[in-house]
């Protein structure tokens, strides 16, 4: 089955705004066998839309469409599809009752303007959006099936996994599948791990393996086709016992596992409590602990201590210390880690202090420069970092954070609590 | 005259790349004055790629092609515009000289593949390429410019420049200058705000306004032509001014200003300071704040108490207003903003508490309930939000945040410090 994927939106056309739906669609319906060869990026024009639905009609069997659903003037796709197949516009009983409980939920009253969000082409069904207002609309039309969801890439997502996907599923358009597993590693570059991996990534390896890089984290994806989920998945099988084999320690996890769903799992095994001190990531360790629900057994807490008089109030920093050897340096970032886990009472305490750029650098302490520390019942100790002089405040960030996370899960390993 | 910017390469309909070509060209075709309409992107398949092209014909007065110029099998730009064209391809020597050239100065041998590189559909023109092997061409066909570089985004972008830009100016097709004028608000939901604007976004008002939403930063985009861009600009002001004037506080800024900066420029306007208690928010706001350079003259740092205890013992929270309350009510949230504030020394401070989910609301405290309190020297007190009970955890915890930094700007505006 041949798809095209549709965005309209004229942010999208005029570059205002990078279509990433698009993409991501392309991908997840490849895993369920549907294989897309159409993008389409169209403005908000009635006219336009509705011809490129016909040429989506003559070259694709399944259309996606994301975007223009919304309530204003601008929002075409309900209309566009109706002209597309000479059918009338009516108000959909299930759409309005689904809009109404909307903002009931919500105690807000409903705009009228909102109420056309309800209309659906003549023959279509709604695809209920569970996370916005905008209703999807499902429409088969001689033989190529159109759904069309909202452009929010939130609510995209949770449409095509709990609506779109069951309903192809259900009406046995969905052919063999291909399944993708990807399992992320951290602390070494990337062109270090692929030279220990030629074997795998070798052109024409069955199943085919690629290593990826986003944010430091290197990950080797698996991509191997089976009749069923299951089938394609039990052929990663092999492949991936050879990766955790030879990369052991480096390994966080399978998925979406990162660093920091591979510290809190680390904790939680170990029955360990976590706190951070953190100044130059300001309160980054934190955020993204803290991302994930259930974390509060693990995770105590943390001070964002950005100025000095923070780090000796909040966290009992020594002010000789910071005096001696500035706020930037291996004794403060103990300090913090010491003074984190003690006013805490965590098992666990991280400090990290830094010069995240881009100005604030000195030749002996260079943007970059980052010290990560920890202290547990049995050690304080720490790391100093040089994270690139020309790297961008948020990768700097970004770095220190994941690399005082990723030192924290190989010491619970390694000594437990 | 409108444009279709067309991506070819298998590697992004099936989503394995994400094409970011066809954004740059909408912008910068944009600030010259061609409006892109369209964004079509393809598989390697000749007739797919016929057939689209036949579509842009029809529908754009340029169409840019990029990618499907190298010299392999899945390439087949050439051969779709001459097939398209009805005409022959033919070995065009400037062409072969570019490539000959290219590989002698590089010291190496040409592929006997690279050949069909040269390769032009009959009347086309070839578009040196600079920096990488594959030319370009340059094809008017029946009225219809079409102009196809390869995918590389360097070697394409250059081409853009020095080729593309000065030949479109030199043949008379650059009309005027397109400017994109953006205001960003916050604090009302869309449809309200369009309800108070239909004046602006009704179709075919001069200059055009539309309306977006993203993570509820509501936005304003203003779109008018002119002569030269500092015209456009000045034909954007009238409606500038009165959607500043009809808005007022709701406006957050222009541009990128979203509402930590509008947040960040209103204390060094009042040379206040700002310290923050968060719970459910877990170091949001903290990190969103010290994303930006410089912000530590008017932050001075946050905890992060996601724990009780951690409330009482460090920011002073009274265990029994805890006890009497719950963590998540409005003493508490109150109770945390006046730690926050004392504890850092700070002019005003903000304290979060709520209920992220997806799991731990009860009826009376169901997910997405949100406690916000401010205290400076004036004042103490919270707002109740519910930020819906199917919204994911990231999703409230951004409005969460985005609402107590709002609130936070207001009260500076209108208390000062």
């Amino acid at each position: 089955m041949k798809a095209e994927v549709i965005a309209i939106g004229s942010e999208l056309t005029s570059g205002q705004k990078l279509d990433t739906n698009s993409q991501w669609l392309s991908q997840r319906l490849g895993e369920v066998g549907v294989e897309v060869r159409f993008h389409t990026t169209l403005a908000d024009d009635m006219g336009e839309n509705v011809d490129a639905l016909r040429m989506a009609r003559s070259r694709a069997q399944l259309v996606i469409i994301s975007g223009g659903l919304g309530p204003t003037q601008d929002d075409l796709t309900r209309e566009a599809l109706a002209t597309m197949a000479g059918v009338p516009l009516i108000e959909n009983e299930e759409c309005l009752q689904a809009l109404t409980a909307f903002f009931e939920r919500r105690n807000r009253e409903m705009a009228p303007r909102n109420r056309v969000q309800a209309l659906l082409p003549d023959g279509a069904r709604p695809l209920p959006n569970r996370t916005g207002t905008a209703p999807g609309v499902w429409f088969e039309f001689e033989g190529v099936l159109f759904a069309a969801m909202p452009g929010v890439p939130s609510e995209m997502k949770v449409m095509v996994e709990e609506q779109l996907i069951p309903r192809l599923r259900e009406s046995g358009k969905l052919g063999s599948v291909r399944c993708y597993r990807v399992i992320n590693m951290f602390g070494r570059g990337e062109s270090e791990i692929e030279a220990d991996a030629l074997d795998l990534t070798a052109r024409g390896r069955e199943p085919e393996v690629g290593i990826t890089a986003s944010d430091a984290t290197i990950s080797f994806r698996i991509s191997a086709e089976g009749a069923t989920e299951a089938d394609a998945w039990a052929a990663t099988e092999p492949t991936a016992r050879l990766i955790y084999e030879r990369f052991g320690d480096l390994i966080l996890g399978e998925g979406d596992v990162d660093v920091v769903q591979a510290l809190i799992l680390e904790l939680q095994k170990h029955q360990a409590t976590l706190a951070v001190a953190e100044s130059c990531t300001g309160g980054l360790v934190a955020q993204r602990l803290t991302d994930y629900p259930g974390v509060s057994q693990v995770f105590l807490g943390g001070v964002v201590c950005y100025g000095n008089q923070a780090k000796i109030d909040l966290v009992g920093v020594p002010s000789q210390l910071i005096e001696q050897h500035g706020a930037v340096s291996a004794e403060v970032a103990e300090a913090l880690a010491v003074g984190a886990r003690d006013r805490f009472g965590a098992s666990l305490g991280i400090g990290i202090t830094g010069i995240a750029g881009p100005d604030g650098g000195t030749p002996e302490k260079p943007v970059g420069l980052v010290y990560v520390a920890l202290a547990n019942q049995k050690l304080v100790a720490h790391r100093r970092l040089l994270l690139g002089q020309e790297q961008p405040r948020k990768i700097i960030r970004s770095r220190a954070a994941k690399h005082a996370m990723n030192w924290a899960r190989l010491i619970l390993k390694s000594d437990g609590v």
